[in-house]
């Protein structure tokens, strides 16, 4: 007999239904026996008629018995046949992106320490945003183009910069990776041509690989990507980072950004995520604010900088595109995170944000310098790297033949980890080369690191000249 | 004379090119003019040599001045021709959805009311995250999936409420819309023929007649979707919301649950935002606790109940659907804001975001009973309106000839806004019809709202009655 508890938070016919599924999933009630009539098992369990059939309607629903008018409800056994979703999914192109377990010295990551946040001025932010008397409002449904006050204050800030004109807007994202993901939206139709430099990483190359444009990785330098290519290509749209890119570091010269520019009918996304963070030599304008005719489109986010945990960047552009982007942004997700947007609004306005980036950059140098001072002291002869002026990451590539996966291997097993070349490949291939980022590590980590893999490439190197000095057998 | 400010944080190159650009831009300097040369202009100045040549270097690069090899720098005034972005974008289906002025009396917005927000319970789990030692990893790049924490929690309360299987998974998403933008993307390819309510809110329609699917809307009534029309469409997806369906409120009766579960091959996606705001009658079980073959996916979100501002849903279903949506997700935006991930779980584990449901229940089934009083009271013979036991929307079908955007001028004009029914149509025309969203409505404000728009409906049948009643002429 079943026992109901009248008490429970679960309705009585669904403990009734739920009897009855143990009594059939554990054969002590079998396919095709008849279950007691409703008014019957009402009378024996002390419950209205209606709570039995609603019961039976349920387990009928579910399939484990099935009702026959005018004869009863009989039990159901049967293995339901059961969909293969594998073959239901569109393929996926994008290559997944290495994990790394807990090194004990990663350069693996291309983000800010999250020891140097500074948690006490997010926390006053933050306590500021709840005690105002907004809060209600931006616990609301917002719009999509973003908290309005934070959309102003960062659109009159790109005013005064020269990074906006009168004729371009400003749409608030997810961070960068959303502003990518909006502009191939609505930019990119089947068959157009989209420049990537190569390296990139593959947060930018994932996405425009799985979309049925052209891709073409066109070579970065130090001196940033290959202009003479570009020329030669004239793209529909170039996505470009001019200052520290990543993976490599390098940023594009002054007189090559009116350069690109000139490259005519190309339009321009301008990744422009590390530029706050130049360590040493003199600023370059974006090439947003050198763009006289309106052909470039500048993304920013304060995550490289800030907290990328709370997702929020923006895109700034002429306004048709901005409109459209909007639109296309709502039906994503309507808007992005309210809250965070006010917090980091404040965050700003306060002046956190340029004492944290301070502190961002007399950190960052250090760790820089530490880096290319490690890699001169230890790395061997025949090894080239990047010379970046900022941002978080050094492009280094290791004498032929070596392979910087099988570098990695050793590596890992000493506790260090880096991310090997192949990763950020559009159209080259990479393998000798990897990514070093610095921005999370102590100097004294980034030297122990880099004179561990200096090690391991001199290891590597000594056994492929002892390899080249075996005598080879004779065909015979 | 150019006058520069050492001391400003502006520098010396880009003052010098600022002056340069002012006087181009004034006439001062006129077209073909040479500019001094570099080291004349520095020792007049007092700067050095290279200020004076980075200056030249950036008008060069902005295209004012061009430099000629041996002769100096020229003026060269053009005008540049702007690229033409409306013919860039691609084209958007997306209707408008219509926005309103501030209406003493809005029935346009389907949100909860933000004076009921719980604003103090809410600041006491975020003060909780802000002093938590988790705040800094939580200020970090994380997981595409989802805060784990917040991951595992709605993962297992899924699991005790039979709405996921050991086979099952779970992705957090900006809330709903973005689930199916995702699901869209992996799932649906094209000529899919997909399935949807009809009317349907606009954000699902525009997301899926903004791909190239097959659409096809079909009519919901009071009882939900009508399933002989998906039985004979047999579509590859359906898109239902089986509860307190918006626009109309109706709700799927658990017998024709089953029913629409026995459709053979439709992959049903289970929007399933409203259900816990329940007002009267028994809860249904989802159609994901239902389904006994994996062929469900469940879709839910905080926003309905708690904070939209915030942005934080969630989708259920099969493991390998979950694992690719996750690819999705990451590409598009790497992952949902943390911070609210972490205020919301602390919200729900401590108990806050079930006594702020006990309220919207309370004041929900009171704003409901006020809407149907009202629309009883003073809605005119002939009128036709749905009976939701929950939600809030409602579907008010004028009688004919009325129509619904006719009657919204009138009802703006006196301080009272709705959606008119054209805006949620698929397939059909709905001009008649209109949604009355109550829950942001005090209920003196919905009785006073709906006294308005049965008089203006009132009206408007004599002036038609008074057209059919005018002698017809003769035509001669």
């Amino acid at each position: 007999m079943a026992e109901l508890d009248p008490k429970s938070q679960v309705p009585l016919y669904r403990q009734l239904a739920s009897h009855f599924i143990a009594q059939i999933e554990t054969g002590r009630l079998q396919d095709g026996e008849r279950l007691p009539a409703t008014r019957e098992l009402a009378g024996q369990l002390g419950v209205n008629r209606t709570t039995v059939s609603a019961a039976y309607e349920l387990l009928d629903a579910e399939g484990w018995i099935s009702g026959e008018v005018g004869r009863g409800s009989f039990v159901r056994v049967r293995t339901p046949s059961s969909v293969e979703w594998s073959s239901l999914l569109r393929p996926s192109v994008a290559p997944r992106h290495p994990s790394f377990p807990h090194e004990a010295i990663s350069f693996a990551q291309s983000r800010p320490s999250e020891s140097l946040f500074p948690v006490a001025a997010f926390r006053e932010s933050a306590e500021s945003v709840l005690r105002s008397s907004e809060l209600s409002g931006i616990l609301q449904l917002g719009a999509p183009a973003g908290y309005e006050p934070l959309r102003h204050y960062l659109l009159e800030q790109a005013r005064s910069e020269g990074n906006a004109t009168a004729a371009d807007d400003l749409l608030i994202t997810n961070g960068c990776q959303q502003a990518l993901d909006l502009l191939r939206q609505v930019l990119v139709r089947s068959g157009d041509s989209v420049v990537l430099e190569d390296p990139v990483y593959p947060g930018v190359r994932n996405l425009f690989t799985n979309s049925d444009a052209l891709v073409t990785g066109v070579a970065v330098g130090k001196n940033g990507i290959d202009l003479d290519a570009v020329g030669r290509l004239r793209p529909k749209f170039a996505v470009v980072t001019p200052s520290f890119q990543n993976p490599t570091g390098a940023t594009l010269p002054l007189e090559r950004r009116g350069t690109l520019l000139r490259i005519p009918g190309t339009i321009i996304i301008e990744n422009d995520i590390y530029s706050a963070l130049r360590y040493r030599g003199e600023p370059e304008p974006s090439l947003k604010q050198l763009d006289r005719v309106g052909r470039t489109v500048l993304l920013r986010s304060f995550s490289k900088i800030a907290f990328p945990g709370l997702r929020v960047g923006w895109v700034i552009g002429p306004r048709p595109l901005i409109q459209r982007l909007t639109e296309a942004k709502q039906l994503t997700d309507l808007h992005t995170d309210q809250f965070s947007q006010a917090v980091l609004l404040h965050f700003a306005q306060s002046g956190h944000l340029a004492a944290h980036q301070r502190n961002m950059l007399v950190t960052g140098r250090m760790r820089l310098e530490a880096t290319l001072a490690a890699a001169r002291r230890y790395l061997p002869q025949g090894t080239r790297w990047t010379e970046p002026e900022g941002g978080m990451n050094l492009w280094i590539k290791l004498p032929a033949p070596l392979d910087s996966a099988e570098l990695l291997t050793r590596a890992q097993a000493e506790g260090v980890a880096f991310v090997p070349g192949k990763h950020f490949a559009v159209s080259g291939s990479h393998t000798n080369a990897l990514r070093l980022s610095f921005a999370r590590l102590a100097e004294a980590q980034i030297a122990q690191g880099i004179e561990i893999l200096g090690r391991l490439t001199n290891e590597a190197l000594e056994a492929e000249r002892s390899r080249d000095r075996e005598p080879v057998p004779a065909m015979v």
